[in-house]
């Protein structure tokens, strides 16, 4: 993928369908229930007809892509777990025994596991997509995580993973990833896009300890004053700061939206991921949805930079993807409730006072 | 159900099981993955240990209990709809056409629709229940709203409910209601319970204009003068202030505590009849699960007077037990994560560091 290609792509992503918004908002507002009571479940199901242009949906095909990575940063001992953890995870991802994979295999979801830069060859035999930048970044503390042109590479390579999951039927694809120290790598690329200080920004990621999460923040400042990254160039923060993972997630939130594929943010790293994205092309803010609460204090940070609040809080800050099965099953029920709850007519309710109410919220009849 | 029957129940409801509880997050940290990073999936599975005795639980077979009744406040003009939606929707649930009932069609979730006090007959026919205490409660804002003897025998319903879905193999049940003016009820007994002011407590229920939530506040201002209910005796509160709907929900609460059997609490009427239940048995908490904030405030004045935090933040205020099914999906989750997931040993991840980051945190080994 080149520069040139890249702008062909943001060139194709489309503002969502308003027209087929407006239609499943009127019949939001012609069903059986309290006007608006049913929340965010009614704006989920507003916001999937701008994506597909069907005013009813369904979201039972369902796929993570995870993009396994290595970071040259965790040469500066800013990670709890060691660096071999991200090969194990991600061979364990295609045993089922992972957070999201036990999840996936046991609530119908498919996997899409790809090795974008592991230090290592990994067994490719198991179901792994071998898709490999590099072996590793550089340590961002030092200089550029990788080149310009890796970091386009992997961007494509995010991108295929979308195209791949809307030709393969997927109605709704997730976002996740393995890659130990890439809370480091989601921090100074979130500083870097936002001006948002280190110290505001970097968390205990997988979980450190005091005197670390103090030598944690010293490094993406370090990062960040070795680099200097331009917050005007995503394309260069990723690369000059980021990683493989959150450059190829930056890329699956682009392709998505070009194809009009719905797409789950799950924690911080894809919420700076898909920040970056947004940072390439506002438009692709209609084609994204939430999932949960990352307990890291970056990921409300990125999430309020696109006016967006997530579904869930329940303190997860695992990665993996692991909030998608939970955003999709919230999404599921969106549908079923646009596709099957009655109207005021079938369901035989009529009021006066009623249609006063709707009056007042300027709810059209 | 007597004063004595309802003693004897509550002499039954035990503590939850504290040794499979401290097995179950002994089991939870030894699994693959950053300490204590899944969060209340993590929580979830530790309080459903110690309510069935089992590490690993599964509740694949789910109910929800949803109880219909008509409220004497409506000749007041409190609510959005008018009283007759009591009826047209409790024979839609039956039809798979409400909120709720469309839902538990399409995600494979029981539903047991019980009349405990519909102002006019239903077809019962259709499979809705008939445990029919009387036709519609009083009006609160004159007098009590039923007698205390209609009150037992409505929490009996809602014991009987919770006994009816042990005995069937449910294996998490959630608590449903329909009953126009069920909110000004709900705002009426969390005040008598709590002392907080009606101004704080009485929202916009289904959807009320400007004017008539001011009208709704002097209602329930009405009701607690005219009633004097005693905080200290919950059932006295529930007969003098409450509704059919709420008495039979706080019963299945207590019912299903004392079956062992994990319970629902869905928006702010289910809270405010769980909070009645944890009054007259504050051990019940351990088998109480939250599901979403409602948008109603009252929702979260009861909540905190039970310390307890809901999993889903989606603006809904529909009632009807619909945030139970989601909450079922996360609790489902939670279930597979801690049966699935593999241990560190199984996934050949050890590291000294971490052993240190969990002797931090205090984890035991």
């Amino acid at each position: 993928m080149t520069e040139t290609d890249l702008s062909a792509l943001l060139g194709t992503i489309a503002p969502p369908d308003e027209a087929a918004m407006a239609a499943a908002r009127r019949r939001q507002d012609s069903l059986a229930k309290p006007p608006r009571s049913l929340g965010v479940l009614e704006e989920i199901s507003v916001q999937l007809a701008g994506v597909t242009g069907n005013v009813i949906n369904t979201v039972d095909r369902r796929r993570i892509a995870i993009f396994s990575s290595d970071n040259g940063v965790c040469a500066e001992g800013v990670a709890s777990a060691p660096q071999s953890v991200t090969r194990a995870q991600t061979i364990n991802f295609t045993r089922h025994k992972t957070g999201v994979s036990a999840m996936a295999k046991y609530m119908g979801i498919e996997l899409d596991v790809i090795d974008v830069g592991n230090l290592t060859e990994l067994p490719y035999a198991l179901g792994i997509r071998n898709e490999k930048i590099a072996a590793g970044t550089k340590n961002i503390a030092k200089g550029p995580a990788m080149t310009r042109e890796e970091c386009l590479r992997a961007i494509g390579v995010g991108i295929d993973a979308a195209r791949r999951a809307k030709a393969d039927g997927v109605e709704v694809l997730g976002v996740g990833e393995m890659g130990i120290g890439n809370t480091s790598t989601s921090s100074a690329v979130l500083c870097a896009l936002t001006g948002i200080a280190p110290d505001d920004a970097v968390g205990r990621g997988g979980c450190i300890t005091d005197a670390m999460l103090a030598h944690k923040r010293d490094v993406v400042k370090a990062a960040l004053t070795v680099n200097r990254p331009d917050r005007n160039d995503p394309v260069g923060v990723l690369a000059a700061v980021g990683g493989f993972d959150l450059a190829a997630m930056a890329g699956t939130f682009l392709g998505a939206a070009s194809e009009r594929l719905p797409v789950v943010i799950d924690g911080y790293i894809s919420a700076v991921a898909a920040l970056a994205a947004y940072r390439l092309c506002p438009t692709v803010r209609g084609y994204l949805f939430p999932s949960h609460k990352s307990s890291e204090a970056g990921y409300t940070l990125a999430m309020e930079e696109m006016g967006m609040r997530p579904y869930l809080d329940l303190g997860m800050r695992l990665g993996e993807g692991s909030g998608c099965p939970l955003a999709f099953s919230v999404m599921q029920t969106a549908c079923i409730v646009m596709a099957h709850m009655a109207t005021f007519d079938e369901a035989e309710i009529n009021d006066d006072y009623l249609t006063e109410v709707r009056q007042e919220m300027e709810i059209p009849t």
